[in-house]
């Protein structure tokens, strides 16, 4: 036998999470996680999930049947809507500007899709005018994919406009909401988004892994017209629903065992944003980032992202000439017990990133935040 | 707008859960799991991935390099062996003897791998005979994929032998271990087993949604010789090992986003595990698997499982003629906190599935569980 390693239980830190996420966690949400675990097919469970699948409905702006939580994280989520949606051989418009559209195009290549990618710079938002061309040249082509604030820039993209042209072009859209859901205008049913995946721990101040998702009636019913069997036993949604929503006979089929207690989590925080409002919600992180901008610009720090499309909840700024990256970012840390991002990608060493996220987005964190880093840039 | 929906926090029950898991969680798991969140890449966090790799590694008996948990449930799990390791064309020997033997076989399929199927009554063990005719008579097979433990009959497979025959005849060896973990021996180095998942809501009593898994090297040198991708980004081990084995330069490189709060859970869990030492958590599950056993006949309730091949912590009983299934889990579950597993598939209605995992395997539980069902089925 190998020998037991001998371990002390795990005491982290309290930190104050202003990196790109996980963000500051409600601590309610905290509690909620803690509860007792019941069963996952327990009557009072069950009743549990169709609260939740309404909380999810109420964030997303949708009324789509097919709405769930993936028992995985965003990466996941992405992975659902593609690997449903999309069959060998179909042609997906990818918009790139960052980290998360080269994720998607990597997707469609892995699900047999022939994907289309349509280049930003990092740090621009996706732009509406490519896309037209794209959908004008490629009028085989099925879907339209982007990020609609991505997180590793910081830059918002104007997901109604490329929706309707999706729409004309009869495509239809995949959205990644990832770091939107919660900080930023999101009207799913009212902006036609087809299939939309988001994450937990962003705008919900929930904990780490789990993927909120809805299909609309369209892509649901391209799921069900599909010609090939979904290549993901896991992220079959035909399956999946099968547990998610009970069958005309009220029975739900067991597919796999739920992450029950981060499903409570999950339902806290939404019941959490449901109770302050979405447009309350929103409005907070617009005026949370306007208080952090100024302190920034008056540190002399420049956003990555022109002001038209910056996002509230992820301000990317350069790090200025002679500053080691690191080394600050560990100063925060060790110091403040605060974090905050790294650049990723073609911003790595360039840029910091700094989340202000659901729960996180609060004068104190603001307040902490440019006092630190005038205390470490000094 | 859509509006808000008002909903109540929930507040779960207290139950004993002696189903087929999820099981009763350790109080310490749970308080594990409160704690606060930090950064995924936070230096004290991936010092506690470094923890909890030797804490899965010891559970597995395994020095495994490629050892890790999947941030997803055990049935994601099953499908991260076969994704990465099953190239389309090549021949799986499947041995199907309950649920989750036929839940290989899909995967198989679903990554274009031919499976073979090696069929057992429900409730029996996978027979070697018959896998060493599967495997003489299929000399183009490159895997033998079984059950260790059954969790919808609770038949016990010998994993010992049956990896010694894939050896043999020069097969790598994939093994499911959800159920066997932590509740019966399990040696994975000494036995060579090659790619093994597990989940944590069993026999490891943690909340569920996490899957240990472990590739032995030949396994990894099968990965590494892949011809085609994985066909799966957020389940492809090649990229998942960039964030928990720190590359040369001692970087973690960013995959997805870990489900941080719930790896605080699983280390917690394991913790215990190795505090107890692996032979003593088998016997006890043994020890109480006996009580339960003698109190279970004396009711005159029969196992479905033969007494070789029983395994300690999922006892499959019987229903007794007239009773009513739902009627008697019902009542358990509201008169007395109890949650007992329904039969699946083939003893869907024919059988109840009385857990004693992890924590749910001592004494006080046994005694309710025996005390509550003779007074429901008086």
């Amino acid at each position: 036998m190998l020998p037991a390693p001998f371990i002390e239980p795990f005491s982290p830190p309290r930190r104050i999470l202003m990196g790109p996420g996980p963000s500051d966690v409600y601590p309610e949400v905290l509690a909620a996680q803690a509860k007792p675990t019941i069963g996952h097919l327990d009557p009072l469970f069950v009743e549990m999930m169709d609260e939740l699948k309404a909380l999810i409905q109420y964030a997303f702006q949708t009324n789509n049947e097919m709405t769930m939580a993936v028992s995985a994280p965003g990466s996941a989520g992405m992975e659902t809507c593609f690997v449903n949606l999309v069959e060998p051989g179909e042609k997906v418009i990818v918009c790139r500007n960052g980290v998360f559209g080269e994720r998607m195009r990597q997707n469609v290549e892995r699900v047999g899709g022939v994907a289309v990618v349509v280049d930003n710079e990092w740090g621009e938002a996706v732009d509406t005018d490519q896309v037209a061309s794209a959908l004008a040249a490629n009028p085989d082509a099925k879907f339209l994919a982007f990020v609609h604030a991505e997180t590793s820039t910081g830059a918002l993209s104007d997901a109604k406009a490329l929706c309707a042209l999706a729409k004309q072009h009869d495509c239809l859209s995949i959205v990644d909401a990832v770091t939107s859901l919660g900080g930023v205008e999101l009207l799913v049913d009212e902006w036609g988004i087809d299939a939309i995946y988001s994450g937990s721990q962003k705008c919900l101040s929930c904990v780490p892994g789990l993927s909120p998702v809805s299909f609309s009636p369209a892509a649901v019913a391209k799921l069900k017209a599909r010609k090939t069997p979904v290549q993901s036993w896991f992220l079959d949604q035909t399956l999946v629903m099968g547990y998610w929503d009970a069958s005309s006979d009220g029975k739900r089929s067991y597919h796999h065992t739920a992450p029950v207690n981060a499903l409570y989590a999950l339902h806290e925080s939404l019941r959490l944003l449901a109770a302050e409002g979405l447009e309350l919600a929103w409005q907070r992180h617009a005026d949370m980032h306007q208080v952090l901008r100024h302190g920034l610009q008056r540190l002399g720090l420049k956003f990555v992202v022109a002001e038209a499309c910056r996002l509230p909840q992820l301000n990317a700024v350069y790090i200025p000439e002679g500053i080691d990256d690191a080394k600050i970012r560990k100063q925060l840390l060790e110091n403040y017990n605060l974090e905050i991002g790294a650049g990723l990608g073609a911003l790595s060493g360039k840029a910091w990133r700094i989340g202000l996220m659901g729960f996180g987005a609060r004068r104190e964190n603001v307040a902490l935040c440019l006092k630190a880093l005038e205390e470490v840039l000094a």
